[in-house]
Protein backbone atom coordinates (compact mmCIF):
# COMPACT_ATOMS: atom_id res chain seq x y z
CA UNK A 1 0.00 0.00 0.00
CA UNK A 2 1.58 3.28 -1.14
CA UNK A 3 0.99 6.57 0.18
CA UNK A 4 -0.03 9.08 -2.72
CA UNK A 5 -0.22 12.07 -1.02
CA UNK A 6 -1.22 13.71 2.37
CA UNK A 7 -3.37 16.95 3.57
CA UNK A 8 -3.83 18.38 6.51
CA UNK A 9 -7.51 19.02 6.79
CA UNK A 10 -9.18 20.22 10.07
CA UNK A 11 -7.99 18.55 13.12
CA UNK A 12 -7.36 15.26 11.04
CA UNK A 13 -5.45 14.09 7.30
CA UNK A 14 -6.71 13.59 4.36
CA UNK A 15 -4.76 10.87 2.43
CA UNK A 16 -4.84 9.04 -0.61
CA UNK A 17 -3.45 5.75 -1.29
CA UNK A 18 -2.97 3.24 -4.16
CA UNK A 19 -2.81 -1.00 -3.60
CA UNK A 20 -2.72 -3.81 -5.72
CA UNK A 21 -6.35 -5.55 -5.33
CA UNK A 22 -6.28 -8.89 -4.88
CA UNK A 23 -9.82 -9.17 -5.75
CA UNK A 24 -9.74 -6.51 -8.81
CA UNK A 25 -6.45 -7.75 -9.86
CA UNK A 26 -5.44 -4.06 -10.51
CA UNK A 27 -4.31 -1.15 -8.63
CA UNK A 28 -7.11 0.66 -7.10
CA UNK A 29 -6.95 4.35 -5.16
CA UNK A 30 -8.94 5.20 -2.53
CA UNK A 31 -8.97 7.99 0.20
CA UNK A 32 -9.09 7.88 3.88
CA UNK A 33 -9.53 10.62 6.21
CA UNK A 34 -8.35 10.55 9.59
CA UNK A 35 -9.05 12.55 12.98
CA UNK A 36 -7.09 13.23 15.31
CA UNK A 37 -7.15 11.17 18.28
CA UNK A 38 -4.85 9.14 20.25
CA UNK A 39 -6.21 5.76 19.93
CA UNK A 40 -7.50 4.95 16.32
CA UNK A 41 -9.06 1.35 17.43
CA UNK A 42 -11.92 3.34 18.75
CA UNK A 43 -12.62 5.73 15.89
CA UNK A 44 -15.49 4.64 13.78
CA UNK A 45 -15.12 4.47 10.06
CA UNK A 46 -17.93 5.88 7.53
CA UNK A 47 -17.52 4.59 3.71
CA UNK A 48 -18.50 7.27 1.62
CA UNK A 49 -19.59 5.87 -1.90
CA UNK A 50 -19.78 8.88 -4.95
CA UNK A 51 -21.71 8.43 -8.04
CA UNK A 52 -21.29 8.08 -11.31
CA UNK A 53 -17.67 9.13 -13.09
CA UNK A 54 -16.47 10.19 -9.78
CA UNK A 55 -13.23 8.71 -8.34
CA UNK A 56 -11.93 8.79 -4.96
CA UNK A 57 -11.48 12.48 -4.84
CA UNK A 58 -14.85 13.78 -5.40
CA UNK A 59 -16.57 12.90 -2.45
CA UNK A 60 -13.25 13.85 -0.17
CA UNK A 61 -12.98 17.15 -2.14
CA UNK A 62 -16.13 18.36 -2.68
CA UNK A 63 -18.20 17.24 0.50
CA UNK A 64 -15.78 19.27 3.32
CA UNK A 65 -17.68 15.98 5.46
CA UNK A 66 -13.90 16.31 6.84
CA UNK A 67 -15.54 19.09 8.67
CA UNK A 68 -17.96 17.34 11.18
CA UNK A 69 -16.02 14.42 10.86
CA UNK A 70 -12.85 15.85 12.83
CA UNK A 71 -15.20 17.00 15.75
CA UNK A 72 -17.12 13.79 15.68
CA UNK A 73 -13.51 11.77 15.84
CA UNK A 74 -14.92 9.81 12.95
CA UNK A 75 -12.64 8.30 9.89
CA UNK A 76 -13.98 8.46 6.29
CA UNK A 77 -13.13 5.73 3.85
CA UNK A 78 -13.55 7.60 0.40
CA UNK A 79 -13.07 4.22 -2.29
CA UNK A 80 -13.27 4.76 -6.42
CA UNK A 81 -16.11 3.75 -7.75
CA UNK A 82 -14.73 1.32 -10.76
CA UNK A 83 -11.61 -0.94 -11.55
CA UNK A 84 -9.19 1.43 -13.38
CA UNK A 85 -7.10 0.35 -16.68
CA UNK A 86 -8.64 -2.95 -16.91
CA UNK A 87 -8.70 -2.00 -21.06
CA UNK A 88 -12.35 -3.71 -21.81
CA UNK A 89 -13.17 -2.08 -24.95
CA UNK A 90 -16.07 -0.16 -24.43
CA UNK A 91 -15.04 0.62 -20.74
CA UNK A 92 -14.51 4.65 -21.36
CA UNK A 93 -17.46 4.83 -24.01
CA UNK A 94 -19.84 6.35 -21.80
CA UNK A 95 -20.39 7.89 -17.81
CA UNK A 96 -22.84 5.57 -17.25
CA UNK A 97 -21.35 2.13 -17.57
CA UNK A 98 -17.42 0.72 -17.32
CA UNK A 99 -15.18 3.32 -15.93
CA UNK A 100 -16.47 5.34 -13.20
CA UNK A 101 -19.26 3.53 -13.41
CA UNK A 102 -18.79 -0.08 -11.18
CA UNK A 103 -22.30 0.25 -9.46
CA UNK A 104 -20.78 -1.53 -6.58
CA UNK A 105 -21.50 -4.70 -7.39
CA UNK A 106 -19.63 -8.16 -8.27
CA UNK A 107 -20.01 -8.38 -12.44
CA UNK A 108 -21.09 -12.07 -13.69
CA UNK A 109 -21.13 -11.12 -17.21
CA UNK A 110 -17.80 -11.42 -19.21
CA UNK A 111 -15.62 -9.50 -19.84
CA UNK A 112 -16.51 -7.22 -17.05
CA UNK A 113 -16.09 -10.64 -14.78
CA UNK A 114 -12.75 -10.31 -14.60
CA UNK A 115 -12.21 -7.04 -12.86
CA UNK A 116 -15.55 -5.05 -12.00
CA UNK A 117 -15.82 -6.75 -8.50
CA UNK A 118 -15.98 -3.51 -6.65
CA UNK A 119 -19.09 -5.02 -4.02
CA UNK A 120 -16.38 -7.27 -2.76
CA UNK A 121 -13.24 -5.24 -2.74
CA UNK A 122 -15.15 -2.73 -0.95
CA UNK A 123 -16.33 -5.24 1.48
CA UNK A 124 -13.52 -7.99 1.42
CA UNK A 125 -10.92 -6.64 0.54
CA UNK A 126 -10.70 -2.88 1.36
CA UNK A 127 -12.77 -2.20 4.59
CA UNK A 128 -10.42 -5.66 6.06
CA UNK A 129 -7.50 -3.57 4.99
CA UNK A 130 -8.21 -0.11 6.74
CA UNK A 131 -9.01 -2.10 10.08
CA UNK A 132 -6.17 -4.37 9.92
CA UNK A 133 -3.64 -1.32 8.88
CA UNK A 134 -5.17 1.77 11.18
CA UNK A 135 -7.21 -0.09 13.29
CA UNK A 136 -10.04 2.10 11.76
CA UNK A 137 -13.49 0.74 11.86
CA UNK A 138 -12.69 -1.92 14.56
CA UNK A 139 -15.58 -1.31 16.81
CA UNK A 140 -18.06 -0.01 14.21
CA UNK A 141 -18.46 0.73 10.06
CA UNK A 142 -21.35 2.84 8.81
CA UNK A 143 -22.05 3.70 4.98
CA UNK A 144 -23.29 6.46 2.73
CA UNK A 145 -23.18 7.14 -0.56
CA UNK A 146 -24.39 9.67 -3.56
CA UNK A 147 -26.29 8.84 -6.58
CA UNK A 148 -24.91 5.76 -7.69
CA UNK A 149 -23.02 5.32 -4.38
CA UNK A 150 -26.14 5.54 -2.52
CA UNK A 151 -27.82 2.70 -4.69
CA UNK A 152 -24.03 1.48 -3.13
CA UNK A 153 -24.38 2.14 0.19
CA UNK A 154 -27.79 0.64 0.55
CA UNK A 155 -27.06 -2.21 -1.43
CA UNK A 156 -24.27 -3.06 0.88
CA UNK A 157 -25.77 -2.62 4.03
CA UNK A 158 -28.43 -4.61 3.52
CA UNK A 159 -26.26 -7.44 2.08
CA UNK A 160 -23.63 -7.27 4.96
CA UNK A 161 -25.68 -6.02 7.63
CA UNK A 162 -23.11 -7.79 10.05
CA UNK A 163 -20.36 -5.47 8.79
CA UNK A 164 -22.57 -2.25 8.28
CA UNK A 165 -23.64 -0.88 11.63
CA UNK A 166 -25.60 2.40 10.06
CA UNK A 167 -26.06 3.21 6.72
CA UNK A 168 -27.61 6.80 4.78
CA UNK A 169 -27.54 8.29 1.42
CA UNK A 170 -27.99 11.51 -0.85
CA UNK A 171 -30.26 11.35 -3.30
CA UNK A 172 -29.70 7.69 -4.12
CA UNK A 173 -30.87 5.17 -7.13
CA UNK A 174 -33.56 3.75 -4.92
CA UNK A 175 -34.16 0.76 -6.98
CA UNK A 176 -31.57 -0.02 -10.06
CA UNK A 177 -34.08 -2.63 -11.92
CA UNK A 178 -36.38 0.34 -12.50
CA UNK A 179 -33.89 3.08 -13.22
CA UNK A 180 -32.59 3.84 -16.79
CA UNK A 181 -29.04 4.32 -15.47
CA UNK A 182 -29.57 0.56 -13.81
CA UNK A 183 -31.33 -1.03 -17.08
CA UNK A 184 -28.77 0.03 -19.09
CA UNK A 185 -25.68 -1.69 -16.14
CA UNK A 186 -27.47 -4.66 -14.83
CA UNK A 187 -27.50 -6.69 -17.92
CA UNK A 188 -24.55 -5.84 -18.40
CA UNK A 189 -22.72 -6.68 -15.64
CA UNK A 190 -25.22 -9.35 -14.38
CA UNK A 191 -26.70 -11.18 -17.61
CA UNK A 192 -29.76 -11.30 -18.60
CA UNK A 193 -31.77 -12.99 -15.66
CA UNK A 194 -33.56 -10.25 -13.85
CA UNK A 195 -33.62 -12.83 -10.81
CA UNK A 196 -29.70 -11.67 -9.98
CA UNK A 197 -30.85 -7.73 -10.86
CA UNK A 198 -32.76 -8.27 -7.88
CA UNK A 199 -29.47 -8.73 -5.34
CA UNK A 200 -28.32 -5.14 -6.97
CA UNK A 201 -31.65 -3.49 -6.21
CA UNK A 202 -31.80 -1.87 -2.81
CA UNK A 203 -35.80 -1.65 -2.45
CA UNK A 204 -35.60 -5.99 -3.66
CA UNK A 205 -32.67 -6.55 -1.31
CA UNK A 206 -34.97 -4.41 1.40
CA UNK A 207 -38.43 -5.91 0.77
CA UNK A 208 -36.20 -9.60 0.99
CA UNK A 209 -33.77 -10.05 2.77
CA UNK A 210 -35.34 -9.45 6.38
CA UNK A 211 -32.78 -7.82 7.59
CA UNK A 212 -33.59 -4.43 9.06
CA UNK A 213 -31.46 -1.59 11.06
CA UNK A 214 -33.67 -0.57 13.85
CA UNK A 215 -32.19 2.71 14.62
CA UNK A 216 -33.35 3.45 10.65
CA UNK A 217 -31.98 5.13 7.79
CA UNK A 218 -31.14 8.29 7.04
CA UNK A 219 -32.12 9.66 2.74
CA UNK A 220 -31.49 13.47 1.62
CA UNK A 221 -32.98 14.63 -1.63
CA UNK A 222 -33.44 17.01 -3.07
CA UNK A 223 -37.19 18.01 -5.46
CA UNK A 224 -35.19 20.14 -7.82
CA UNK A 225 -33.02 17.29 -8.55
CA UNK A 226 -32.95 16.72 -12.34
CA UNK A 227 -32.63 12.78 -11.79
CA UNK A 228 -35.31 12.30 -8.82
CA UNK A 229 -38.14 11.10 -11.06
CA UNK A 230 -36.34 9.49 -13.87
CA UNK A 231 -33.65 7.65 -11.89
CA UNK A 232 -33.85 8.20 -8.45
CA UNK A 233 -37.91 7.24 -7.49
CA UNK A 234 -37.46 8.04 -4.05
CA UNK A 235 -41.04 6.94 -3.37
CA UNK A 236 -40.11 3.21 -3.95
CA UNK A 237 -37.63 3.09 -1.21
CA UNK A 238 -40.27 4.75 0.76
CA UNK A 239 -43.08 1.98 0.18
CA UNK A 240 -40.16 -0.90 0.46
CA UNK A 241 -39.63 0.63 3.61
CA UNK A 242 -43.07 0.35 4.68
CA UNK A 243 -43.59 -2.98 3.28
CA UNK A 244 -40.47 -4.24 4.85
CA UNK A 245 -41.23 -2.20 7.99
CA UNK A 246 -38.01 -0.81 7.96
CA UNK A 247 -37.95 3.13 9.59
CA UNK A 248 -37.07 5.64 7.17
CA UNK A 249 -36.28 9.46 7.60
CA UNK A 250 -36.88 10.95 4.17
CA UNK A 251 -35.93 14.43 4.07
CA UNK A 252 -37.67 16.10 0.87
CA UNK A 253 -35.74 19.38 0.12
CA UNK A 254 -37.72 21.47 -2.29
CA UNK A 255 -34.68 23.56 -3.75
CA UNK A 256 -32.00 21.43 -3.73
CA UNK A 257 -30.54 19.72 -6.92
CA UNK A 258 -28.05 16.52 -7.71
CA UNK A 259 -24.78 18.01 -7.19
CA UNK A 260 -22.09 18.05 -4.70
CA UNK A 261 -23.64 21.85 -3.36
CA UNK A 262 -26.19 19.52 -2.13
CA UNK A 263 -24.49 16.53 -0.33
CA UNK A 264 -22.56 19.52 1.29
CA UNK A 265 -24.84 21.39 2.66
CA UNK A 266 -26.60 18.18 4.77
CA UNK A 267 -23.61 16.39 4.87
CA UNK A 268 -23.18 17.08 8.57
CA UNK A 269 -26.40 15.80 9.52
CA UNK A 270 -25.24 12.27 8.08
CA UNK A 271 -21.88 12.90 9.72
CA UNK A 272 -23.95 12.94 12.87
CA UNK A 273 -26.33 10.13 12.06
CA UNK A 274 -23.47 7.65 11.79
CA UNK A 275 -21.89 9.27 14.67
CA UNK A 276 -24.53 8.58 17.25
CA UNK A 277 -25.41 4.71 15.95
CA UNK A 278 -21.64 4.20 16.93
CA UNK A 279 -22.24 5.84 19.97
CA UNK A 280 -19.96 8.92 19.42
CA UNK B 1 -25.59 38.64 -18.23
CA UNK B 2 -26.90 35.19 -18.53
CA UNK B 3 -27.36 32.60 -15.59
CA UNK B 4 -25.48 29.64 -16.86
CA UNK B 5 -26.95 27.09 -13.98
CA UNK B 6 -27.73 27.27 -10.29
CA UNK B 7 -27.72 25.04 -7.22
CA UNK B 8 -29.12 25.55 -3.93
CA UNK B 9 -26.31 25.25 -1.25
CA UNK B 10 -26.97 25.75 3.04
CA UNK B 11 -29.78 28.67 3.16
CA UNK B 12 -29.21 30.42 0.23
CA UNK B 13 -28.05 29.76 -4.08
CA UNK B 14 -24.82 28.87 -5.23
CA UNK B 15 -25.14 30.77 -9.21
CA UNK B 16 -23.10 30.64 -12.27
CA UNK B 17 -22.89 33.35 -14.77
CA UNK B 18 -21.69 34.57 -18.40
CA UNK B 19 -21.85 37.79 -19.53
CA UNK B 20 -19.78 40.15 -22.09
CA UNK B 21 -17.24 41.96 -20.81
CA UNK B 22 -16.16 45.20 -21.86
CA UNK B 23 -13.12 45.68 -20.30
CA UNK B 24 -11.44 42.47 -21.42
CA UNK B 25 -13.30 42.19 -24.68
CA UNK B 26 -14.50 39.12 -24.37
CA UNK B 27 -17.32 36.55 -22.28
CA UNK B 28 -16.39 36.11 -18.99
CA UNK B 29 -18.08 33.43 -15.91
CA UNK B 30 -18.10 34.18 -12.62
CA UNK B 31 -19.82 32.47 -10.01
CA UNK B 32 -22.71 33.92 -6.95
CA UNK B 33 -23.53 32.95 -3.85
CA UNK B 34 -26.77 34.73 -2.26
CA UNK B 35 -27.68 33.50 1.00
CA UNK B 36 -31.71 33.53 1.65
CA UNK B 37 -32.92 37.30 3.04
CA UNK B 38 -35.43 39.62 2.74
CA UNK B 39 -33.49 42.72 1.43
CA UNK B 40 -30.43 42.36 -0.77
CA UNK B 41 -29.11 45.42 -0.26
CA UNK B 42 -27.55 45.45 3.05
CA UNK B 43 -26.02 42.09 1.96
CA UNK B 44 -22.32 42.25 2.31
CA UNK B 45 -20.42 40.62 -0.76
CA UNK B 46 -17.01 39.00 -0.03
CA UNK B 47 -15.01 38.56 -3.20
CA UNK B 48 -13.50 35.15 -3.67
CA UNK B 49 -9.98 34.80 -5.99
CA UNK B 50 -8.43 31.45 -6.44
CA UNK B 51 -5.04 30.60 -7.67
CA UNK B 52 -3.15 29.92 -10.52
CA UNK B 53 -4.77 27.24 -12.87
CA UNK B 54 -8.53 27.98 -11.53
CA UNK B 55 -11.55 29.14 -12.53
CA UNK B 56 -14.80 30.46 -10.94
CA UNK B 57 -16.00 27.56 -10.07
CA UNK B 58 -12.96 26.27 -7.63
CA UNK B 59 -13.35 28.16 -4.49
CA UNK B 60 -16.92 27.77 -4.82
CA UNK B 61 -16.94 24.34 -4.89
CA UNK B 62 -14.18 23.02 -3.33
CA UNK B 63 -13.82 25.98 0.13
CA UNK B 64 -17.55 25.66 0.65
CA UNK B 65 -17.55 28.87 1.80
CA UNK B 66 -21.23 29.10 1.67
CA UNK B 67 -21.57 27.10 4.70
CA UNK B 68 -20.37 29.92 6.58
CA UNK B 69 -21.37 32.72 4.35
CA UNK B 70 -24.83 31.57 4.41
CA UNK B 71 -25.07 31.94 8.79
CA UNK B 72 -23.38 35.41 8.31
CA UNK B 73 -25.65 36.43 5.78
CA UNK B 74 -22.90 37.38 3.17
CA UNK B 75 -22.70 36.76 -0.45
CA UNK B 76 -19.96 35.43 -2.35
CA UNK B 77 -18.48 36.47 -5.61
CA UNK B 78 -16.29 34.02 -7.29
CA UNK B 79 -14.37 35.76 -10.60
CA UNK B 80 -12.46 33.53 -13.30
CA UNK B 81 -8.71 34.10 -12.85
CA UNK B 82 -8.18 35.30 -16.60
CA UNK B 83 -9.77 35.80 -19.79
CA UNK B 84 -10.57 33.10 -21.68
CA UNK B 85 -10.36 32.49 -25.45
CA UNK B 86 -8.35 35.04 -26.22
CA UNK B 87 -6.12 33.03 -28.73
CA UNK B 88 -3.10 34.38 -27.71
CA UNK B 89 -0.20 32.51 -28.97
CA UNK B 90 1.70 31.03 -26.13
CA UNK B 91 -1.61 31.50 -23.67
CA UNK B 92 -2.24 27.87 -22.56
CA UNK B 93 1.40 26.59 -22.59
CA UNK B 94 2.01 27.16 -19.09
CA UNK B 95 -0.36 26.99 -16.44
CA UNK B 96 1.53 29.67 -14.65
CA UNK B 97 1.26 32.09 -16.93
CA UNK B 98 -1.64 33.21 -19.71
CA UNK B 99 -4.95 31.22 -19.48
CA UNK B 100 -5.98 30.90 -15.34
CA UNK B 101 -2.82 32.80 -14.44
CA UNK B 102 -3.86 36.35 -14.90
CA UNK B 103 -2.37 37.89 -11.54
CA UNK B 104 -4.97 40.24 -10.88
CA UNK B 105 -3.25 43.21 -12.75
CA UNK B 106 -3.49 45.07 -16.23
CA UNK B 107 -1.10 44.03 -18.43
CA UNK B 108 0.21 47.20 -20.15
CA UNK B 109 2.64 45.19 -22.95
CA UNK B 110 1.29 43.50 -25.87
CA UNK B 111 -0.31 41.13 -27.12
CA UNK B 112 -1.68 40.94 -23.51
CA UNK B 113 -2.40 44.19 -23.36
CA UNK B 114 -5.64 43.32 -25.49
CA UNK B 115 -7.10 41.18 -23.07
CA UNK B 116 -5.51 40.33 -19.97
CA UNK B 117 -7.38 43.53 -17.45
CA UNK B 118 -8.39 41.18 -14.52
CA UNK B 119 -7.77 44.25 -11.82
CA UNK B 120 -10.05 46.64 -13.86
CA UNK B 121 -12.55 43.91 -15.04
CA UNK B 122 -12.61 42.99 -11.27
CA UNK B 123 -12.76 46.33 -9.86
CA UNK B 124 -14.39 48.54 -12.46
CA UNK B 125 -16.87 45.86 -13.98
CA UNK B 126 -17.87 42.77 -12.18
CA UNK B 127 -18.23 44.54 -8.81
CA UNK B 128 -20.30 47.40 -10.33
CA UNK B 129 -22.61 44.65 -11.78
CA UNK B 130 -23.15 42.60 -9.23
CA UNK B 131 -24.15 46.12 -7.12
CA UNK B 132 -26.30 47.19 -9.93
CA UNK B 133 -28.01 44.05 -10.49
CA UNK B 134 -28.48 42.34 -7.60
CA UNK B 135 -27.92 45.45 -4.55
CA UNK B 136 -25.26 42.98 -2.90
CA UNK B 137 -21.87 44.94 -2.21
CA UNK B 138 -23.66 48.36 -1.88
CA UNK B 139 -22.98 48.42 2.35
CA UNK B 140 -20.18 46.35 2.14
CA UNK B 141 -17.57 44.78 0.15
CA UNK B 142 -14.33 42.82 1.40
CA UNK B 143 -11.58 40.58 -0.51
CA UNK B 144 -9.47 37.42 0.25
CA UNK B 145 -8.32 34.72 -1.85
CA UNK B 146 -5.83 31.75 -2.06
CA UNK B 147 -2.11 31.77 -3.68
CA UNK B 148 -2.38 34.15 -7.23
CA UNK B 149 -5.78 34.46 -5.18
CA UNK B 150 -4.52 35.81 -2.10
CA UNK B 151 -2.05 38.89 -4.05
CA UNK B 152 -4.95 39.63 -6.15
CA UNK B 153 -6.61 40.26 -2.79
CA UNK B 154 -3.81 42.30 -1.23
CA UNK B 155 -3.06 44.12 -4.31
CA UNK B 156 -6.40 45.13 -5.35
CA UNK B 157 -7.29 45.90 -1.16
CA UNK B 158 -4.21 48.51 -1.33
CA UNK B 159 -4.71 50.19 -4.65
CA UNK B 160 -8.51 50.93 -4.05
CA UNK B 161 -9.12 50.64 -0.22
CA UNK B 162 -12.65 52.90 -0.90
CA UNK B 163 -13.93 49.61 -2.47
CA UNK B 164 -12.25 47.12 -0.31
CA UNK B 165 -13.22 47.77 3.79
CA UNK B 166 -11.27 44.30 4.45
CA UNK B 167 -8.96 41.87 3.29
CA UNK B 168 -8.09 38.35 4.11
CA UNK B 169 -5.75 35.91 2.28
CA UNK B 170 -4.92 32.20 2.14
CA UNK B 171 -1.27 31.13 1.33
CA UNK B 172 -0.89 34.26 -0.60
CA UNK B 173 2.10 35.11 -3.30
CA UNK B 174 3.39 38.26 -0.88
CA UNK B 175 5.75 39.60 -3.11
CA UNK B 176 4.88 38.87 -6.71
CA UNK B 177 8.24 40.77 -7.54
CA UNK B 178 10.23 38.26 -5.07
CA UNK B 179 8.57 35.11 -6.49
CA UNK B 180 9.73 32.87 -9.65
CA UNK B 181 5.80 32.64 -10.78
CA UNK B 182 5.80 36.72 -10.21
CA UNK B 183 9.40 37.08 -12.19
CA UNK B 184 8.21 34.86 -15.04
CA UNK B 185 4.26 36.73 -15.35
CA UNK B 186 5.37 40.54 -14.70
CA UNK B 187 7.56 41.18 -17.47
CA UNK B 188 5.84 39.62 -19.77
CA UNK B 189 2.40 41.62 -18.68
CA UNK B 190 3.95 44.52 -17.65
CA UNK B 191 7.11 45.10 -19.24
CA UNK B 192 10.72 45.25 -18.04
CA UNK B 193 10.53 47.92 -16.39
CA UNK B 194 10.86 46.70 -12.72
CA UNK B 195 9.12 50.19 -11.37
CA UNK B 196 5.55 48.87 -12.83
CA UNK B 197 6.11 45.59 -11.32
CA UNK B 198 5.57 47.24 -8.07
CA UNK B 199 2.35 48.41 -8.32
CA UNK B 200 1.85 44.76 -8.93
CA UNK B 201 3.75 43.38 -5.41
CA UNK B 202 1.82 43.27 -2.31
CA UNK B 203 4.65 44.15 0.21
CA UNK B 204 5.52 47.21 -2.31
CA UNK B 205 2.23 48.38 -2.43
CA UNK B 206 2.25 48.55 1.41
CA UNK B 207 5.04 50.21 1.93
CA UNK B 208 4.23 52.83 -0.84
CA UNK B 209 0.76 53.51 -0.43
CA UNK B 210 -0.09 55.15 2.89
CA UNK B 211 -3.05 52.79 3.38
CA UNK B 212 -3.75 50.94 5.98
CA UNK B 213 -6.68 48.75 7.30
CA UNK B 214 -7.24 49.84 10.24
CA UNK B 215 -8.66 46.63 12.00
CA UNK B 216 -6.28 44.38 10.32
CA UNK B 217 -5.22 41.72 8.16
CA UNK B 218 -6.30 37.92 8.34
CA UNK B 219 -3.45 35.60 7.00
CA UNK B 220 -3.22 31.67 6.63
CA UNK B 221 -0.34 29.96 5.79
CA UNK B 222 0.41 26.49 6.10
CA UNK B 223 3.78 25.52 6.58
CA UNK B 224 4.14 22.08 4.90
CA UNK B 225 3.06 24.00 2.34
CA UNK B 226 5.45 23.70 -1.16
CA UNK B 227 5.42 27.06 -2.01
CA UNK B 228 5.94 28.65 1.25
CA UNK B 229 9.42 29.02 1.00
CA UNK B 230 9.86 29.86 -2.78
CA UNK B 231 6.90 31.22 -3.74
CA UNK B 232 4.63 33.33 -0.98
CA UNK B 233 7.30 34.30 1.66
CA UNK B 234 4.69 35.14 4.49
CA UNK B 235 8.19 36.68 6.13
CA UNK B 236 8.13 39.70 3.23
CA UNK B 237 4.37 40.57 4.47
CA UNK B 238 5.46 40.08 7.40
CA UNK B 239 7.93 42.74 7.47
CA UNK B 240 6.10 44.86 5.14
CA UNK B 241 3.36 45.42 7.87
CA UNK B 242 5.90 46.26 10.44
CA UNK B 243 7.48 48.59 8.41
CA UNK B 244 4.00 49.93 7.08
CA UNK B 245 2.49 49.84 10.97
CA UNK B 246 -0.23 47.83 8.90
CA UNK B 247 -1.59 45.46 11.75
CA UNK B 248 -1.52 41.89 10.59
CA UNK B 249 -2.86 38.75 12.37
CA UNK B 250 -0.39 35.87 9.94
CA UNK B 251 -0.91 32.39 11.50
CA UNK B 252 1.67 30.03 10.97
CA UNK B 253 -0.20 26.31 10.68
CA UNK B 254 2.29 23.91 11.04
CA UNK B 255 0.54 20.67 9.47
CA UNK B 256 -1.13 22.34 6.85
CA UNK B 257 -0.36 22.74 2.46
CA UNK B 258 -1.22 24.04 -0.31
CA UNK B 259 -4.38 22.65 -1.37
CA UNK B 260 -8.04 23.28 -0.75
CA UNK B 261 -8.06 20.78 2.07
CA UNK B 262 -6.09 23.99 3.90
CA UNK B 263 -8.75 26.67 2.61
CA UNK B 264 -11.79 24.61 3.71
CA UNK B 265 -10.39 24.20 7.12
CA UNK B 266 -9.81 28.06 7.86
CA UNK B 267 -12.40 29.49 5.56
CA UNK B 268 -15.18 29.75 8.55
CA UNK B 269 -12.49 32.36 10.33
CA UNK B 270 -12.09 34.39 7.09
CA UNK B 271 -16.03 34.45 6.42
CA UNK B 272 -16.58 35.69 10.10
CA UNK B 273 -13.47 38.13 9.88
CA UNK B 274 -15.07 39.95 6.83
CA UNK B 275 -18.70 39.91 7.90
CA UNK B 276 -17.40 41.24 11.54
CA UNK B 277 -15.42 43.74 9.56
CA UNK B 278 -19.24 44.70 8.01
CA UNK B 279 -21.07 44.74 10.98
CA UNK B 280 -22.54 41.51 11.20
Amino acid sequence: MKLLNQHASFSGWQRFYRHDSTIIGLPMRFGLFVPETGNLSNVPLLVCLAGLSCNEETFASKAVAQAYASQAKIALLFPDTSPRGANIPGESESWEFGGGAGFYLDATEPPWSSFYKMESYIVKELIPIVVAEFGLGRSFVGITGHSMGGHGALTLAFKYPRIFGSVSAFAPICSAMRSPWGRHALPRYLGGNEQAWRRADACELLTSTGVRFPDGILIDQGMADEYVHSQLKPELLEEACRIAGQSVTLRRHERFDHSYYFVSTFVADHVSWHAKAAGR
